[in-house]
């Protein structure tokens, strides 16, 4: 069996192996580009663990595990456009790079690529393949159209919260695991049950991002800590704040949340402390362990040889332990 | 057998029982807001056209003609945010009436929704299908991404020229019609032919189309005359120009290309005046009338009965005797 480090080099390989046209360039460089810039391919790597769960021959897996690999970098890519994100992992947006028009263009190719490179698999199975692939596309827009929503929206519940970043972030996660289970001609069950781990380590690892930027080390999370309590963003952690604060303390809250001008360090830890007064961290850690443990649950049950399914609860292990 | 009427008024009866999502609403709105304002549905009627030449049962051809016309409209979508055009069939476009993230966006769900409904065929002919779609979206991306180019290059070729209107819009209207004869399981020979003969009726109309902005009858054309011109439009018209003019008659067409100001209607005589004297319109003529020409040699060899290709001769004969 492959470990997960391996999966990881064989994508970053077959990634750089990838053949685009040349011209025209403005089309094809800003492709080559955002895929040259990395990013971990734990997505395609979920699709090979998923099919090496059953079978030692990933060979069939690798090309429509590129292509989610693919279609995950072609949601960034428009992503950063709607954002209007300037940097991503540490170069510029390809929006910044060129331009809004490029973006967009280069994006919507990038689309049909990652299409291309899901439907290489046999004949037999493309139609599940591409059940999955279609629906998980169609779900990751309308989850980025419910986070631009709420930018708008005065209030955000938790439960609307919660089915955004499962559209958003968890579906890919749980539906290139059911690609890879696929692709080795697993039991439905198992696919199945690996869709759900992914579902609900997607949530664990979403909810774990928005704990992070609270309650993270700086120097090991990466990102600046603070920067969503800056940006008033609607995380995990704000919108049960603002559900749970009553009198002095909301109106506290609303008060930093409402200022146009303040110093960057004290709204952070005026908020941090609210949240610690709340006890938001707490709960924040229970529902990432909440949906931690689901996932693992659903793991347990997948019908393989414990041994065989290691690598992915060490690589979910991993995922809710990270500092960063 | 189906005339093209009947064939559009399925399509168009079609579009309206589309079963989209409701929410979230700034995703789908618009989806339904573009398909509604309309159109001629010709590419998916000439899907069903095609299918209808070898079989009398086209209802398995429905849905990929349906996928080829939303396909259609989310390439207009995005072009229309990247051209800033401000109106499309009579109505605002898309990003006018919303916004460019939304814009972006439904057209992202769009793309996903016409490869949804492309894929929905047999599952013996699916790979073939698909084949087809994969190379021409792509295709039309370079067509876009070109077309785009030129307006920042000095000089176009003809050629040059040439292959940017068969990608941007021939090979679309190629491969509806190769995609009906596939899903009528057709001869391969005779899938081709019929793809050559939607690309070179594809380029006689896009053709003239520039013809027609400069010497249509304001009344039936229904553009404004002369449009193209007036923007310094790379159009065949142009091109060719700018190639032929030699001495006085170049400086006076550069000199009237680089007025920044200037009366509308003068420049449109003046420039008309000039292909006139070049010949412009006799050139324009000739070429449409060829590929026109090729691609009814392309139909005729098709292996099919001539009363079965009565339609197909009376559409592309249409398409070129048109003065709107």
């Amino acid at each position: 069996m492959y470990t997960l480090l391996e999966l990881q080099q064989i994508i970053e390989q077959e990634i750089n192996r990838l053949e685009l046209e040349k011209e025209p360039s403005l089309l094809y460089e800003p492709i080559r580009y955002i895929l040259s810039i990395g990013g971990k391919r734990l997505r395609p790597a979920l699709t090979l663990m998923a099919c090496n769960l059953f079978s030692d021959d990933i060979i069939n897996a690798i090309s429509p595990a590129l292509g989610l690999e693919v279609f995950h970098n072609f949601t960034l890519l428009h992503d950063d456009i709607m954002d209007k994100s300037v940097m991503r992992r540490g170069k510029a947006t390809v929006h910044t790079k060129w331009n809004d028009n490029v973006a967009i263009l280069s994006g919507d190719a990038m689309c049909i690529v990652a299409y291309q490179l899901a439907m290489k698999c046999d004949k037999e199975i493309v139609h599940d393949v591409m059940e999955v692939f279609n629906y998980t596309a169609i779900k990751v827009c309308e989850g980025q159209q419910y986070d631009m929503d709420f930018e708008q929206q005065l209030s955000v519940t938790e439960d609307e919260y919660l089915k955004m970043i499962e559209l958003k972030t968890s579906v890919l996660i749980a539906a290139c695991l059911k690609t890879g289970a696929i692709l080795a001609n697993a039991p439905v069950e198992d696919a199945n049950l690996l869709y759900s781990f992914g579902k609900n380590i997607g949530l664990a690892f979403q909810l774990q991002d928005d704990y992070l930027d609270v309650y993270g080390e700086p120097e090991v999370f990466g990102k600046n800590i603070g920067g969503d309590i800056v940006a008033n963003k609607k995380t995990y952690m704000l919108i049960k704040a603002l559900d749970l604060a009553n009198g002095d303390l909301r109106y506290h809250l609303q008060d930093w949340i409402s200022r146009k001008s303040f110093e960057k360090d004290e709204k952070i830890k005026t908020i941090k402390g609210i949240y610690n007064q709340l006890g938001i961290d707490k709960l924040a850690k229970q529902k990432i362990e909440f949906f931690h443990r689901t996932g693992l649950e659903n793991l347990a049950n997948v019908n393989v040889d414990a041994d065989r399914k290691e690598e992915l609860f060490l690589f979910a292990e991993k995922l809710i332990n990270r500092d960063k």
